[in-house]
């Protein structure tokens, strides 16, 4: 019954999602977007920070999952990127959940069968894993999406019975 | 007697720099540089985020200047450079200092009285600005570089008798 947050950095938002792991699929929680505003660059920054600080203290997962940047379009798009990542990861680590990298093709494999996935189809995925009926915003899906990939390779690799153990401030050691 | 605080953050080192502003110069405080080493990213990047709060902490500086990144060499080493600098700076913001983001023209202009000044020219003027008679570690260097420019911009643009003044969260208001 272990508590999964998935999170999709972003300049400008950044989704998340909370998913409850039921060992033979998934159960929807709570999902939603961190809007950063137009202010300076910290305060955009503090917005991260404590949006999912505030997510994890609310519904308490133990384990986070997040988008590996493999190409970024340019520099200055990475830069920000970065930095937007770089706040929600801090925010995570600092409040002890363990932290899980899965590139996109991983995800679209985990959760529509194929890399080859477009965002469409994961959402629509999303919504039939999930059984929602309304469509979630799309920042919010693709944090829904990095939190059941999660939940699905984490139930793959930990043998039955370990699923609920949690290692602070590392990896998850078998 | 503001005491100032200069970040020079990188995915492996971030070096950090505190001077103390007398009105008519600065005095050296502190220097040094934070190692990420070579653990996971997440792991890394909580090395900075705690390494700033605890020179924060230690030395107590209501301000912090850090350089404006204008143009990384590539999206992956921008990608990398932007998350530590959020972890750096969602430290800094948290511990209630405002922060200023200078260029590294500016920053050379401030130090050596020009632009052009190459890293050698502006290690030598750190040096004498602050009397050292040992040569800082360059990521030691270059933060010192970069709090010397801040307390330089702040004296300038601040009335005098209001050099001490603090605003919490935001740029500093006149």
């Amino acid at each position: 019954m272990t508590l999964i947050l998935g999170i999709d950095p972003g300049s400008r938002i950044t989704g998340y999602g909370v998913v409850r792991d039921l060992g033979r699929g998934c159960e929807y929680v709570a999902s939603g977007c961190i809007r950063t505003g137009s202010g300076a660059l910290h305060e955009r920054l503090q917005i991260v920070f404590r949006g999912v600080r505030e997510v994890i203290q609310t519904y308490g997962p133990v384990t986070m999952g997040i988008e590996q940047v493999f190409m970024a379009k340019n520099a200055d798009s990475a830069l920000k990127l970065g930095q937007a990542r770089g706040a929600a990861i801090v925010a995570a680590v600092e409040e002890g959940l363990e932290i899980a990298e899965y590139t996109a093709t991983q995800v679209k494999q985990a959760i529509a069968g194929t890399g080859g996935a477009d965002k469409q189809q994961v959402q629509m995925m999303v919504m039939h894993l999930l059984k929602l009926t309304q469509k979630p915003q799309i920042d919010a899906s693709d944090a829904l999406a990095i939190a059941l990939c999660h939940a699905h390779t984490r139930s793959s690799l930990i043998p039955h019975g370990l699923a609920g153990a949690r290692s602070r401030g590392g990896r998850l050691r078998l």
